[in-house]
């Protein structure tokens, strides 16, 4: 929010326009991160991400302005993909994990097994002597 | 790409403008998807998802287009996190997946230390006999 002694926010700096007490972006867009507003409006247009905030509770909107931010750059930096390219990788990890895990718990299970009967043949031995 | 036999690709419908030979969406949004282009439209805006295809080669961008969609949909589905949200439940599934994975190699390596000093102390004995 614009007060004569404070400068506009980022994003009505960059569309060059005043920026009024009811700024919808001004809480979320400083002054000092020019880019962040730059990135966003290059990717989801301005209208569009005012009314995707006008639609949440001022307590939502911050992390809806941080998630926009991160898809706009995430997008910037690989156009084609965005960040779904980084869902994939990450999906990608899962499975390779699962599969480790299982292949460790499975190696785990004969280990145990191993151990089990041993403790039990050792219990017969000795019911043996 | 329209024809006087083909209808209007889903996109130019929408926009309720004649879909011409070059129309830039004609290969990615077919008529019968309509809601795949009111998506997109809504969250990143026509005139963006113009520009981001027309800066590809026409073979990225049909998984550019495949993955605005999903963009567009989680963003629907979830307005204040989108398919960053996603991205923050893989991150943690991994997380918990490493300790898994952690404890259970942890767990693995006493028995194979076990196993291994028991293999050298039965060797030892039998070099006694």
């Amino acid at each position: 929010m614009a007060s004569p002694s404070t400068p506009p926010c980022a994003a009505c700096k960059f569309l060059r326009r005043k920026c009024l007490p009811e700024c919808v972006f001004a809480a979320y867009f400083p002054p000092d991160q020019p880019q962040r507003f730059a990135s966003v409006h290059k990717i989801f247009g301005a209208g569009n991400v005012a009314k995707l905030l006008n639609e949440l509770r001022p307590n939502q909107r911050q992390d809806c302005v941080a998630s926009l931010a991160y898809e706009a750059d995430m997008r910037l930096r690989d156009p084609i993909y965005g960040c779904v390219g980084v869902i994939s990788v990450l999906q990608h990890r899962l499975r390779q994990l699962r599969i480790d895990l299982s292949c460790a718990k499975s190696e785990l299970s004969k280990y145990q097994s191993i151990t089990i009967s041993g403790a039990a043949h050792g219990s017969l031995a000795a019911n043996h002597l």
